[in-house]
């Protein structure tokens, strides 16, 4: 059971803990870039942490600032109230869970490795079977945010156990976020944010490639991208009140027109040697949701055609 | 010659003017929604204006407001010290403007119909075959923004015709910005922020679906984007700065981590039966930067695979 006098707690740490945060024993399995800046948040926010890699030689400076080692997954988790699981996907995770089921039995267990809903909903089966307390997270920053006021995480699933540590879990990240009970839904908020981020990033990176060609660096079109930013941030709930409801209503800029601008891009780039495909994808998508009747309609009518794949 | 006393500006337009801009005759050919929108922030800015369209019945309200309407295209050219012109694309600019040359020649042309470098090049070498000073201009936004301060429109040809026209060109906008001497420039940026645009909001449509797949509105979703859109600010210019010089320094998250990730969303969408082609070519030009050995480098490494197309 926690021993809340642990002296593990550095100097350092104690001037970041909260106050009204009681310090508790946390485990943190898994000590790769992310399981360190997790454990890393814990130390600081003065909980004593225990800590496991499953490869020797990781998480030494974590020792320096009064982690515990412990010499077995199995000693990690009972040392801890609530067991954190970070390593690079379920497989990995599961690998490491499945055989401590027993020592896990009455704690809160929270998997914060990054995968799919479904991946995510058999966790949870499989640690309802077992009497865990199971929250499934999704970190949604980079390790260098862990821990500071911005940071967004979500969790999902077992709400009680999410209530119980909810300020203890707000030491990984001030924006932490419940989102359901449905144990896949901070993997599916994960993904589908990640879907929006990388299809932009995508299209930055092309934007700067197109044009290069023609001979405009990255850095004379970046200061004008960021009125596109700003348009991009209204629309984000524009757009979700119009997926929502199910309308799109064209009046300032329809479909039909939109796609011909899309059609100019895609072929400014083919003709200059570029991959399109992403283009494509993009022209496919709009060109049926105009097949299907939407031409008249706003871009987020696009949704259509995403709802009904081609051939 | 213009009649720098003409009284065709309304007392609505002189309101708005601006004292330090001497009004100055201009045309506006093409009286679509954009046509409309610049003779309007023409008129407001007091200066004379004339204006023309294909078919008949449409600009009443400018007539209204002040503006001629002229019988003839060659009559409009006629009465402009700059004509602009604003029709669907560069076929129909050159359709009305070839039969015009003579007319046109001694004028500045300004053509912000939006199309390829290509086509805009094509224009600039016809004009400069018979004495037009030639602007290509690249109208960046919706025609509800047109004449306010907040406004971009690129510019790029002929460089003493825009600074002779700056002030009177920002009456459409005052972000206006010249992008230099070659006139396919101003096409350039416009397609190369429109592939980043369009391929953001395919990406943002397409996470809407894939949430809604597992009962996950968009309006729940959309707050939690804000933070990605913060972040996109950001790496707009560090992306860029990294583009430019060519190296992809990956330390605060690699390519082929972040491939796994797109790998994720690829999958939880087909598995809910959602078109995938976006993310598809997303996941080919990532895997292709990986293979060309940039899986350490970041996400920006993906420009190589966006410069070599696959087979
Ligand atoms: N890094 C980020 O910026 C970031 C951001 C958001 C989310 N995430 C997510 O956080 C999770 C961890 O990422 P990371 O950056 O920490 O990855 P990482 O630095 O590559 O570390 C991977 C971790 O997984 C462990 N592991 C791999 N296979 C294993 C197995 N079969 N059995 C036991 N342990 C295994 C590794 O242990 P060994 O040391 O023994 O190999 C290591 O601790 C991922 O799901 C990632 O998507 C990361
Ligand atoms: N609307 C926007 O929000 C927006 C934003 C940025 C850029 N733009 C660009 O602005 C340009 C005009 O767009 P718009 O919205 O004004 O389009 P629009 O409302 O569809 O109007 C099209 C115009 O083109 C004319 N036209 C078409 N074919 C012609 C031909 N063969 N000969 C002569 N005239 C012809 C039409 O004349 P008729 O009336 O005789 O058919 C009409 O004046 C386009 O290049 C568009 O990409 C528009």
């Amino acid at each position: 059971m926690p021993d809340e006098t642990n002296s593990t707690s550095s100097a350092d740490s104690t001037t970041a803990a909260d106050p009204t945060v009681a310090p508790t024993p946390v485990t943190v399995l898994g000590l790769g870039a992310m399981g360190q800046a997790i454990a890393g948040a814990f130390l600081k926010a003065g909980h004593p942490t225990t800590v496991w890699n499953r490869s020797a030689g990781k998480g030494e400076d974590l020792v320096a600032r009064g982690a515990t080692r412990a010499a077995t997954a199995a000693d990690a988790v009972r040392a801890g109230e609530l067991v954190v699981v970070c390593v690079v996907d379920y497989d990995a995770s599961q690998a490491i869970l499945e055989p401590l089921a027993a020592d896990l039995s009455g704690r809160v267990l929270v998997n914060v490795t990054s995968d799919s809903p479904e991946r995510a909903r058999a966790a949870a089966k499989w640690a309802a079977g077992h009497g865990i307390a199971y929250l499934d997270g999704a970190v949604m920053i980079p390790t260098v945010m862990v821990g500071t006021p911005e940071a967004l995480l979500f969790y999902s699933g077992d709400e009680a156990a999410y209530k119980k540590h909810e300020a203890l879990l707000k030491s990984l990240g001030g924006q932490s976020a419940y989102v359901g009970a449905d144990h896949g839904l901070a993997a599916v908020y994960d993904l589908s944010m990640l879907d929006f981020f990388w299809t932009s990033m995508a299209g930055l990176v092309h934007g700067y490639a197109l044009a290069a060609k023609d001979g405009v660096p990255a850095s004379a079109l970046a200061p004008f991208l960021q009125s596109h930013i700003s348009l991009l941030a209204v629309l984000v709930g524009e757009t979700a009140k119009d997926v929502d409801a199910g309308v799109y209503p064209g009046e300032e800029g329809n479909l039909a027109m939109e796609l011909e601008g899309v059609e100019h891009i895609l072929h400014a780039a083919e003709l200059r040697g570029l991959d399109v495909s992403v283009l494509r994808g993009v022209r496919d998508v709009a060109k049926r949701a105009v097949d299907l009747g939407h031409g008249a309609d706003s871009w987020t009518a696009t949704v259509e055609g995403v709802r009904n794949p081609g051939a």
